[in-house]
């Protein structure tokens, strides 16, 4: 850690800041500068709190020079994490690109195993599926439940696609375990810290969704209390932040999806379709993900948009995906990758 | 909700969507402009999706009418609810401004006792402080826990101060209603719907804090669930907005706050100490907010910020509010009102 | 600046960094830290950009430590800097809070001349108004220009009041300095450079609004071009940054004034119209101003704002500015100042 | 437009808003619907403000139908202009994505000289380089001015390449206009229309930046006055957005590109350079940018950032250039188009 002084800074205030670094259990390393004082905190500074130091007289501010996160950071350029999700495929690492692809609900038998089979026929290798949807509005549909549960996994037993679905309960884990191959934690959820330290305690694979007001550090933080619970099989999910911008639903930050790779060894998906809420935006943002080098995309893909009870506006067709999934193969094949499932031909 | 039609549909694609507005309940009367059509669909569309129709063939945007929330709006100029929170005061309608102050968490039983007696003698009418902390990073200091909440009941008893605290998951309502008079639900867990859904069934007054990239309107809506679920108690928060505003950690929108007061009946607080996140703003931020007509505030105060386990660099000190609550009674009288529990002298 | 390195860098790299640090005129200081290593680069660091270290290897990251403006900042506590406008009035300092009010645009004689008497007759000391607007949409009225400018002056001859009027252009300069007390410079022109410069040279006092988009950092460093030109009379104005916030046209940011206030000597003013956009929201963030302890108001106020050509939905009427300033008044007074021109009695 | 009535509106008020409609030049069509009354005004909005009815007594709230820009829409799906760049190459339309690099500014003969014969080498088709740089400090660099113009133009005739290089004030556009193909406006400046309209005037192509907080729908108004001015040249380019996010300088939104190509027939190009602030995250921008469809690149590449005097964090090397561009080349032919001057072999 450095704390800074103040230019009006006295002696005394930077001896008694150098004597609350020793109260830390860091070793204080005082520097004179030309108009400041500054003030070198040597040690493991990881669960150590700069900000305590901005109520201290004479101190300008503290800084942080470790991470805050340890479990979830990258350790050498060529490490990677692959995380498999179900008996068939995993992710990360020096795996290929994964699609999972399916409805933001599931609404009917029908409609979740029509959403199953065009997935499965296009080359995705996963079916995502709510049936615990969490909803800004307490009157709109807010999913089938454990009904929805189980027809996710009647569409895994006909398909053999592995089921990613969102858990939003510490309660519910266990139930939505016994159905899924990966729990989904959604956006709103990401700093649920129960839910979090729940669904680490449970083993399963856990894809993470960012917060639409997370920062990098933020959600490589909210994947360490998953790691740390004793879990290491997380997916971070870059799905868009919440900005200012009014053409989509959020702006999918797909420098974030980059940062995150570099800094943590744990794979990193993008869903294009919460990330930018218009299905006329998805085709292309798919692309740019693949090309941009990440481990796999969340789409949302329904039968009929049109009627769909969530999210329609940004579901794509099962046509739009067949005929992504070829191109998709194709921009993973020129930087030098593949996708899983699926040949460029 | 309103249906705009791209200039280039045709009558068939008109006819579809004056169809499906039928099916969906609605009347349907479509309009011919010189260069468009609009589809009114008339009928009550407070729970229909207008993002269903972006989907539909010809249609350019669909605009819901109606306010997405019901039980929390306010009805008339003249409506305002005032919440008891505990046996002896209330806040909104035309009470007076209420004033709770307390540190961010619950660390001992002295800093405690300390600091209900503090913010009694500085004429505030609650204590707050945290047993359980949403903690950005796992391996912070996450709060006593039911200790916290037992010396919080002893702080409560030796005062008389009501006392409000965070409740982060469903599981944990009980345990905290024991100790609370009124649960506090975080930023961060304000789009938790289970835990809305939870503190709704229990009945006690909750203390909703906005979300740091929540709207307005979403505020309301996560009102809305905890009206929903039967209980009438509730108060909303404003505690700052996340933004590329880097001298503050929020940005405290008090427009916000004085927009949520005109929408809904329900009372409107502000936090000052997560809306900025630095002692030296609060006092004008308590100025700012009681001049602009909110109903209560919650301070962050600890009896010794350089040395608080968490947030001590937005606390003020007890001397801090000692100054401060005589001027927020003096403007709270140039504003036709006044602070509980303290006179302006 | 402090230049952190990464925790695998080596001796040699240590070693380049601090040759560089001596290259640019500053003494480095090495600290060799448990993990990694610290060097502290010593001396005027404010024209130094810390960023170039981001390409040196094993560079992590490097801090600049004095703010990057001199002329700008409060050198002490107690010193603020009172900027006179026009002949009867000073802003900042001990002066009282001024208001000036007024149309978005000069529309016509009559408009302008009635905005003007009611400006007086309610207490305001300066007429706003503008005669070059900037507008987003090419096609929208972009004011009356020359025109408008010879009417502001026969609004200052018959009321006295100062006028206030924006500048867009460098070219314009001289002209508009010919009929106004003080240059406005708009949000939108915040950091053209070439125009902070041109009224940095014309000496006139010159009201800098804040960017919509700009941190106080930035902020302080735009009105430190008008100073280094050589004009010391600026007051700084903050209408509110962009967010994600739907409710209002910007988030007006109370907090980013008053910090504006601790850091620099300057004026600071609020603009309450554009800071909400909704005439609404206006007195109330006309009290909070005042009460947070801002230096002045620059209201739009239009005698028909449901006819009026620009920004009506934000111009509150005559009426209610004679409404508010009385309660301003009291405001001001119950934090120990006093509203130029107007009594609360 | 539609202007939809407050519940509470009385028929007076439904019949004064007809008559205002009326006003406008526009046709009106008031419709009942079961809770409110919905007026359509009919006929050319594009000129009208719907904000002008907030103050109209009874008015919920007006919604304009037609976008606010007429010139820089796309008329058909398959209409995309091409503007040439100089006399070798063009832009936009089915020309191939066309790269420019070279330095943020033009520092020295020998800098800016070698730069453009790497940037050649590299395959890329045009130079990019400031003389004139908007700095937010005035204590900063402020470019070469003149001489970088003339460096600049050697540079170009030694090479070949096409100069695209940033005007600041309507004064100058003269003199760049004689020594660049392309005339710059940069982000700070994309508002300053007295700036657009001079460069429109110009006749020159004209490449703008969008702002840092414009709207999609802002940043095609502002193509609109250059258009409007006569000038058909103009090449819109994404260079992020200001958001929350720390890890990056700015959010480069990928979606809000494609979104602009898909209203607009002018050519759009991306900066990953501004648009991420570091020379990591610069290649895989490239890479998803292409993959995303759009029109160009303008990349930052210094023949040794370390020592750059400006963006050096942002500038690739050239070295880094050579590696990308076959990638680049690659990616452009997966998706059925082609890197300008470059085969991937």
């Amino acid at each position: 850690m450095i704390v800074v002084m103040r230019p009006d800074a006295t002696r005394e205030q930077v001896d008694d800041v150098c004597r609350r670094v020793r109260e830390m259990g860091l070793r204080d390393q005082p520097i004179a500068g030309s108009d400041l004082w500054v003030i070198a905190a040597i040690g493991e500074d990881r669960k150590k709190d700069p900000d305590v130091f901005e109520h201290v007289p004479g101190v300008e501010r503290a800084i942080r020079v470790l991470a805050p996160y340890k479990l979830a950071s990258r350790k050498d350029p060529d490490s990677a994490t692959a995380v498999a999700i179900g008996p068939d495929w995993a992710t990360g690492g020096d795996t290929g690109v994964a699609v999972v692809a399916g409805p933001c609900s599931v609404e009917s038998r029908d409609q979740i195993l029509e959403s199953a089979r065009r997935a499965q026929a296009a080359g995705a290798v996963g079916l995502r599926g709510g049936a615990f949807k969490p909803r800004t509005n307490p009157y709109s549909f807010q999913g089938l439940g454990k009904e929805g549960l189980e027809l996710l996994g009647e569409a895994r037993a006909v398909t053999g696609l592995a089921v990613i679905t969102e858990v939003l309960a510490p309660a519910d884990v266990d139930l939505v375990s016994g159905y899924a191959d990966c729990l989904q934690v959604g956006a709103r959820n990401a700093q649920n810290f129960r839910l979090l330290d729940a669904v680490g305690r449970s083993g399963k694979p856990v894809l993470l969704k960012r917060g639409m007001s997370m920062t990098v550090e933020e959600t490589l933080q909210a994947a360490e209390y998953v790691l740390a619970a004793g879990n290491p099989n997380v997916v971070i999910c870059e799905r868009g932040v919440r900005t200012f911008e009014a053409h989509a639903r959020n702006t999918l930050s797909l420098s974030a999806a980059v940062e995150l790779k570099q800094r943590s060894h744990l794979p990193v998906w993008v869903d294009p379709s919460q990330g930018t809420g218009h299905a006329h935006l998805v085709p292309a943002m798919c692309r740019a993900a693949v090309a941009a080098g990440i481990d796999g995309l969340l789409i949302e893909m329904h039968p009929d948009p049109a009627h769909a009870l969530t999210d329609g506006a940004q579901s794509i067709t099962p046509d739009t995906l067949d005929e992504l999934m070829p191109l998709l193969a194709r921009l993973a094949e020129a930087t030098g990758r593949s996708l899983q499932g699926v040949r460029s031909g």
